[in-house]
């Protein structure tokens, strides 16, 4: 389970399980010189905490930031940004009975052949609590990145699309005791130009790759995605447009990157997620003895009917991630002498 | 444009513009020992060329490679693997009267703002040519993935889903001078149980970044994908199951990868193109002087009237030159000291 | 600052400075499955303590390490190890009157420079306390090298090469306020043939690296090294012997490395370390409003009278680090298809 | 053999073999808008080439450089630079006689138990041909470093210290068939402030690291290297002074270092080299049967009786390429806005 690392120069790197006392994360590659906002930090992590929102799991996470290094009068040194987030001691003896089991939509299985090992207390290292790592860092990517905004929102959930009919469509799932997937959409201003690079690391090859990062992400598509493999070449081209020496294009259908690298206009692209796994209907499944068994989640577990809901942020925070790696690429992208 | 490598372990380095004298790539990490069929890589070229289908552009490439270094007797050394592909010198003079123009859906003025400076001779770097490469060193990948069978095929044009249906529409793209987007599907048999990595690096998101780097690829999606996004939890979840000591999912929901790592089963997953650029419509613009201009493709220009087409052979190659790197990381995921 | 990894596949990265609450580090990518013994790990770090040798600073250090993740009932699970070590909270307004001055010897001036903020408490990011994180890691590298045993000790210190002499000069050292440099050697046995890689990444190239890295080295030489540059290659020469099958050279001259590779003779080095930069003397310095000063180290401060006493167990950690990755990386060199 | 690439922002990665057709080079990371002095480049190779100077080894090389790719109307785009050096096809018939021996002092030994396979004409890939490549990129990031200037040259061969005694020397080894060791000297002037990063990625770690990556190098040491481990503190330290609100040492023990950073001092460092292995005089080895056989070196082989003096330029490109990957790392260390 090495390449717990996300980023080139602006780099973090995560560690913790959901069972452990604490997650905990290592922000490497942080110019020197910015007043760091802990307070917003901590806003983030409020905002991706479980209970937040009415229609998450209920279960108690406070999830408070302590920064353990990279600070000197609350600036920046250029050290490593270290920070842990304790676990709320949550009762794992619940998860005794179907320590044998493979959970299916999880990641047992797969880990257990992989590594010959797995802590299937709450999931371990797959556990979605790990998140909580990305936003954080995420929150610290954004504060280099003055004036670029990025907002993500929940596109719609099941065949729902406005939030009245979400919000009914998620309470029904609670009491289903089932869950149902969604569709995020994010919208990027003020991205400067020339992030991104030509062939591998495409901005929006970076983007896709950071969001299939997240748990229960199964699909990624910028500008007009999918539908653009309906379209045709003169409705999907955006024609340049130029006023007071700015340039720009008309149409967005490209979603703000060309041929791999930002071109100014908005970044817009869609992650879906798929419905949350742990559902109370029993299901079959296989233990680690090669037995056929029926798995029932145990009454009381953690329930989210809706991962989505929850994802948000945790989208926001990756897409800030790659951005910041982005701007601090692009510093070398010209001979430029000045910046010796 | 730093950043032209692909891979951690089996790692591809390319170089080389569509208007130089001959592009190339460097295989390094590919392990000592393997007898390199030099002709199926050929074979794989041939198969990515214009020309081979009827429905691509008719120009005409030989794409021969010429391996330079990493054989002794026919087997690979464990040294790079370095190989060229000569270009066909093309008439590069009628590009003479766009220079000045950004080409709308084109690299073009993202790349003059990044680096100041742009070959504007057949889109230098951001041309498709690089694929080829791709493409060589998806087979070397491939030659080390034994047994593991990747198949691409295009699933859909436009709103045609059947052969005969994408081929009246692709003709007629041709005539028009337009062009239309499609849809690649891929699925991967023989899959090792084990590849990927829990958190970051996981599978699913390797391959999101490797489609999403292909040239014209605007979103990727992996098992039920957005569908997933309208599912509910009881009906997304595999159920595992068992026959003869052998564990298996009775559904393919996930696509093949659980928690990040593959699970043994088939891995499926679509990517979406757009339609090419390049359409003999005329369309408005702005030149390096920030003036508004219409921009019309010369007569005569390189046309491909459905770019998924022949990236269908890319996403294969991609697909492996994933895979191979997985597949080397995870000779480091256990202990075992038999293989010090 | 960023850039606090090491290594490949088998990769530290460590946090904190000497003043804040902890120090800390993540280990990612050791194999799954290892039975962790931490009281050696704890055993190692109270090796490189101060006050472990009466010849050393004084100063309490317990150093307690802390394992927050990536152990399941005792064993690696193949997720990150991370861990921390508390700081004793020292007394930092000592400090408080040096603040504005470059300290000789020490990085004040060039981090000054390089990130425009310098936390002069006692070193900060540069203080020789961070090489207990390196202790802590190196001795879980230890713990996958079975068999593989290296060995440092104090080869000289000044003038001093027998062990009661080197007492006698660093008891002086002490009671001048002064400091004096040291060789340490290192010899490592039972190393498998086949670590290292022939180009950039030799063996010999890492372990420099890792030397160099060290706070005070100033030199590494492997085999023979500097006095390599006195001999005829006919004295040099290694010549192979075999008995029962076992291949070896008759002398070791080369230092147990041949092309970059471990040929499995021993591996024998030496560093080179400087005398420390704290000693009480007066010295002129500068202060960052560029006047000239007198620097002189406040009664009381901590004082080693030589640095590559405690460098010994770091010099250690580091060669352990080094060989258990490329322990791993040597995992892919062959096309062993069995292992796959 | 994987890991054949150098650097990190400014990185090259090599390939090919001695008896191969061309060996080659691949710079990526190169800024845009360079332009670049192909003439410079080639008078670096000449310098490199045997027969440049009488004291060498007598074949012919004429080592042209060829770039295929990463400019545009003579500037750098930003696109990799690729460039091939054709070999001289010698006559491999003579090493049929030793292929199944292993050289004393060469990597066949350790080679073959690593990878299965060893390519016996020439030393494959470990042949120091591979060395100018480096001397090709190394040009190219000397370009880069506008008023940097690295100065190597020989300081001793075996006991000789004087050009004239160092000359009568060689040419006795070379009567004799045998060969010498030497130390490389290496004075770079006009060094930024602020290179290299404080813990593990130090500036003389790297340094390190480049150097002992030469073939036939087996020591490093920087400032006063060795020596200091004989000094006192109160001697080592440098002074800080100031004229002109320029900062300065006094001296420069430190070999202009301080922290792992660039203090702006003169960098300066030496490097040991062994004597050559290849010389005219029997010796035991051990076949691929592992039987006992005498070695001797058959009669017209090529043979340098001093491989350090060709070092010389090598060591300079090596600097160079460490410097330059520096140079682009530290764009990032602060948060300066002004540079977004």
């Amino acid at each position: 389970m090495s390449r717990n690392s996300f980023g080139t120069l602006f780099r973090l790197t995560s560690f913790g399980e959901s069972h452990g006392e604490s997650i905990g994360g290592v922000v490497d590659g942080c110019p020197a010189g910015l007043e760091l906002n802990i307070e917003e930090i901590q806003k983030a992590l409020d905002r991706r905490r479980p209970g937040h929102s009415p229609l998450t799991s209920p279960r108690v996470e406070t999830d408070k930031i302590h920064i353990l290094s990279g600070l000197f009068e609350g600036k920046t040194t250029g050290a490593p940004i270290a920070f842990l987030i304790d676990n709320q001691q949550g009762d794992s003896t619940k998860y005794e009975a179907m320590k044998d089991l493979y959970r299916p939509g999880h990641a047992s299985y797969s880990y257990m052949e992989k590594y010959g090992i797995f802590d299937h207390r709450g999931g371990g290292r797959s556990s979605a609590r790990e998140t909580a790592i990305r936003v954080a860092a995420g929150d610290i990517a954004r504060q280099i990145l003055i004036g670029v905004k990025v907002h993500a929102y929940l596109k719609s959930a099941g065949d729902a699309t406005t939030p009245t009919e979400i919000e009914a469509l998620v309470e029904e799932m609670k009491k289903e005791g089932n869950s149902v997937g969604g569709v995020v959409e994010v919208i990027v201003d003020n991205v400067p130009v020339g992030l991104g690079d030509p062939v591998y690391e495409k901005l929006e090859a970076k983007l896709a790759y950071a969001m299939l990062s997240i748990p229960a992400s199964k699909g990624f598509e910028i500008g007009e995605g999918f539908s653009a493999a309906k379209m045709k070449g003169d409705e999907h081209n955006d024609p340049f447009d130029t006023v007071d020496g700015k340039v720009f294009t008309k149409t967005n259908h490209a979603g703000g990157i060309l041929g791999g690298i930002s071109n100014g206009m908005p970044i817009q692209f869609r992650v879906a997620f798929k419905p949350t796994s742990s559902v109370f209907k029993p299901i079959q499944t296989v233990n680690r003895q090669k037995e056929k068994k029926i798995f029932t989640l145990p009454e009381g577990s953690k329930h989210d009917p809706c991962v989505a809901i929850r994802a948000v942020v945790v989208v926001e925070a990756m897409t800030y991630l790659v951005l910041a790696d982005c701007l601090l690429l692009n510093r070398c992208s010209k001979i430029d002498f000045s910046i010796r």
